[in-house]
């Protein structure tokens, strides 16, 4: 699948909009700095500074792409503060973004992947403003390294311990009780938690209690069509995980979900 | 302007909205089984579930299009059941899209057009989700013509009924009154019917009455400057329909009107 | 930076959104007569018809292109009507647009650009539509020119006076006391204004009072963080401008501000 006679690919996951210029002007950095680049867009939309809904957005988009795509990733709540920028290799594949824990489920992930800090001043624009990174230091970074200008252990020093958002992997807190996260919502309002189907399959055939806040969740449903109207029911979704719905409602309207808020599950 | 240099061209049009992981997902699909391909969103804002909306929208882009371009059509609310995917060769172009007429107004404008039922799943992700035919199905399909792994005519079989919606073409219900539909509602709530500015140039110079619902227009406007304030009016669009406006409001707001509603137009 | 062998690349910003077929059918255009081009949009999310943020989103985001770089600026409220299409050369790239004063902090930032009406028919599609200028006329314009079908100065005739918008640079009212504009609003409600940080530097050290409408702003702030909650103040964005925040609040909505709107600076 991979050829060296192909354009190599950058895409691009911010919380940056489409309304305002930012994610065009940083293309134009990555083009001008890698001419043949092939870019893709995963989402500008993550919801602003949300590190948990960027996080879960790269990781379920990654895996489609081929090897050696560069993936830029700029959630960046800390732009200006000392938040180091760094390069992830994991699945044959770069990641470029603040070392903020939007990696955080594509390391868990790929257990043997490697992260260095982004410490090559030469590789960025000549003058970093103090709240456009991604223009003046992500996109270059990418760009260096989709280009073949710099190989990917000469942007700087490992980074031994990345931050990490707490608890991504659900924690038993009590016998047959399970403590997960809410990692995003997606446009319908679906919840979308990191409890996996493998981890969980039997809440497909037998009685469980999945607390979200105050409410409560018993119901397994294979399909949407199969829900009653109105009804909170638990599937599973596309993503790997357990996901929460109401068949044509918001759920996470509903719930008050918002990515980052603790789930339980409880098997009876 | 077709030359075998050039890469491939694959446009998508949706109903995912940008703010997922969904559209990225699917181009990551895309370029790794069509790493030449050259992708061109047309919109993944169609409403959801929207066919009549998604028919309209691939319908007026596709003609702009060169020869050979493969248009990827995903407006899927029947995803999971046993809706089938097809392949549909018009315009000298190809269309892969669930069969739910959604390429209704393609198929209605091109009358020699072939239909294939996608049969090979070879072609398809190993994996097939319940809920992402977008990412397991359609995307793959599309690079595999795009690609040309796959001839056109290898898909599958013919499908000598594809599903269309209902009264695509404006039906006369007695003498001069002809029922059509509201095909779309554009991004300032102008409304565009299915009427056509061909089949009905006499609303430039006679008089008529066009209902929708409740709501009569009477008055046609050769440009929106030409309206009073808060007018209703029929005038004729890019589109090549009768579209419906108010200048600097919302018409489709005030006439409650939604894709795929009939409207009346009685020529007096 | 610049290889005969590289794709031409050619930019998009519109008012149009991303909801309908129209950018996607651009694109089809720009495609068919220049199949090699590198499409990259800007913003389809300019405010409909502000000439004001379409002049500002341009000018911010070009500088960061490669020269050669086509820009198709199409935010154009007097469609339909006798105003002119235009080709700018400034910056060693080319814009495309109409004359309606978009263009206008792109040809004051360079000084010896040249302006030139478009008036070769035969470079438009055939048929050209009274509402949809982008797909008719502008679109294959900049095709024309990426593909160097033809030249830039053979579009037609220089026009020595194009459409600017009033007052882009700072006018001083009375001594030490400065109005401007507001350019923009960016997705945070953060304001834009043309008070250039370059020319008033000091602003960061010395008293001063910023007058929006009948709201006062008197403090500056290096980042976000040095804010109090809900403290309106100035600081220096990544723009180059003097902007106005509020931290994790919307300052437009709060200081009813708007694009094109006065604004006076006093400086104490």
């Amino acid at each position: 699948m991979e050829d060296s006679r192909h354009r190599p690919i950058i895409t691009l996951t911010t919380d940056f909009g489409l309304a305002d210029h930012y994610v065009g002007t940083m293309k134009g950095v990555l083009l001008s700095r890698c001419p043949d680049a092939q870019l893709v867009d995963i989402s500008h939309e993550i919801p602003p500074f949300s590190i948990w809904a960027g996080a879960y957005t790269i990781d379920q988009a990654a895996p489609f792409f081929a090897p050696k795509t560069v993936h830029l990733v700029v959630v960046d709540p800390g732009v200006g503060t000392s938040r180091k920028p760094i390069l992830a290799e994991a699945l044959g594949q770069y990641f470029i973004a603040p070392d903020n824990g939007v990696l955080s489920l594509v390391l868990r992930r790929h257990s043997n992947s490697t992260v260095r800090e982004i410490t090559r001043r030469d590789l960025w624009l000549e003058s970093v403003s103090a709240t456009f990174h991604g223009r003046d230091l992500f996109a270059p970074s990418a760009a260096a390294i989709a280009s073949g200008m710099v190989k990917p252990d000469e942007v700087g020093p490992k980074l031994p311990r990345p931050e990490l958002l707490p608890e991504i992997d659900p924690v038993e807190t009590e016998p047959h009780v399970w403590r997960g996260k809410v990692l995003s919502i997606d446009r319908f309002g679906n919840v979308i938690t990191s409890l996996g189907r493998n981890q969980f399959p039997q809440i497909h055939s037998q009685a469980f209690l999945l607390s979200v806040g105050q409410y409560e969740i018993r119901n397994f449903r294979e399909t949407f069509g199969a829900a009653r109207a109105g009804e909170l029911f638990a599937y599973f979704g596309s993503s790997g995980y357990i996901e929460i719905a109401v068949n044509q409602q918001n759920a996470a309207k509903q719930l008050e979900a918002y990515p980052g808020m603790d789930v339980y599950l409880r098997l009876l």
